[in-house]
């Protein structure tokens, strides 16, 4: 296969870096697009022709892969497309379903952790929504949090293969994405994680081994991992954070 | 392949309703077994006792379905792992990929319908978050709703074969599963949809010939049809139907 163009937001890790961690583990090549600049094909507007095109298969939103003849969207969908080709997932069809449902299960756990700081609407600023953003995270750290991490947990303890893994006995894209889960949550909610996260001895040390995967350990060591910051799906607000 | 059971909230519509569609419109014999008394092994404990059970892949939330030696979880994965057997979705991987990409965008805007009356939290009483449910549902009906059925519009009027499908020239778990957004958005905010949908053509000419699908229409004059009601993801609250 040539080289994978991703297109996502240049300035975040949002919901782009769960395909950036999967071609960086894999140690695929890759183009960021919307990060190239204009001169080299590259830059938001490049990404946002693609979404405005006449393509019949035109994305509504980022992230997106473009590789070969096809064009897919959806981050979940992505890694189910790519996985096999990565060898982040097992070949047979059963497990790689059940790669997919946990995959999706994490990204509903990221749409509710970008509602705790826009609950009322994502094209409001968040000092716009804070006193019903208070009140959406109270709910989210004391019930939800609890059931995504208590569940995942043990996903990971019932692992017929052992609790190193999510699914099977290496390394999957699953992984990666409970690795940048833990990650998140520590950076938005670093009082909460540190209260709780002990209740959770499976997750923590897989954050910790996926860490150090070496090339995962060289990503994350390096300029192409965007730092966590203000404008990502996690984001600190100390307020938030009880 | 044996009879699917179906596992999913006996009450509502809710996410079960794009898999029981599915099943309905390809003739498929299935069981909706929390809908079965306990006596022939049905009702909610049953679909409990598989989610809090010991079975590696217990799912975390219905809807389920278990079928062979498969139980599969997440109404968008259970369509992309039935849909080529019901004959629901081309069979070629390219456009299989496609048409769970619309399916999770189907599901993205059925997360944003449901919090409409739950912005705060799931487990509050929609009466106790009604001042920020109108807050939300403002912003859904002038900005999400347009920008959602305008994607959805826009994707049938671009399809090669015609706008009679979301893809291709056939009846495909897509097309039911927007049948039902419309059917929801229709229930849910009359108001606001007779003053757009004239907007959307394509998607409600679409709308109209699912429903005259005969095992749909059969099924939407049964019993099996649950009606639309107030504990479901589309809810009428005539206040937030402005």
């Amino acid at each position: 296969m040539s080289t994978y163009k991703l297109y996502y937001w240049p300035g975040i890790q949002g919901r782009g870096e769960f395909v950036r961690l999967a071609f960086e583990a894999a140690g695929a090549t890759y183009e960021d697009v919307a990060r190239l600049p204009a001169a080299r094909g590259g830059g938001v507007a490049a990404m946002q022709k693609l979404m405005q095109g006449a393509a019949p298969q035109a994305p509504m939103a980022p992230p997106f892969v473009v590789a070969g003849d096809e064009m897919v969207a959806q981050s979940a969908n992505i890694l189910a497309w790519l996985g096999p080709e990565l060898k982040l997932v097992p070949r047979d069809a059963a497990n790689r379903r059940w790669a997919h449902q946990l995959q999706l299960t994490v990204a509903d756990f990221v749409d509710e952790a970008h509602n705790t700081h826009h609950p009322i609407a994502t094209h409001f600023y968040y000092e716009d929504q804070k006193r019903e953003a208070r009140k959406y995270t109270a709910g989210f750290l004391e019930n939800r949090v609890p059931k995504y991490l208590g569940y995942f947990e043990g996903v990971l303890t019932r692992n017929p293969a052992g609790p190193r893994h999510m699914l099977g006995k290496s390394l999957t894209y699953v992984d990666l994405s409970i690795f940048q889960l833990i990650a998140g949550m520590r950076y938005a909610f670093p009082r909460a994680m540190a209260r709780t996260e002990s209740g959770y001895p499976n997750l923590v040390a897989l954050h910790e081994a996926t860490a150090q995967v070496p090339n995962v350990a060289r990503y994350l060591a390096s300029k192409r991992r965007i730092p966590f910051n203000q404008n990502g799906i996690f984001r600190h607000y100390p307020e938030l954070d009880r």
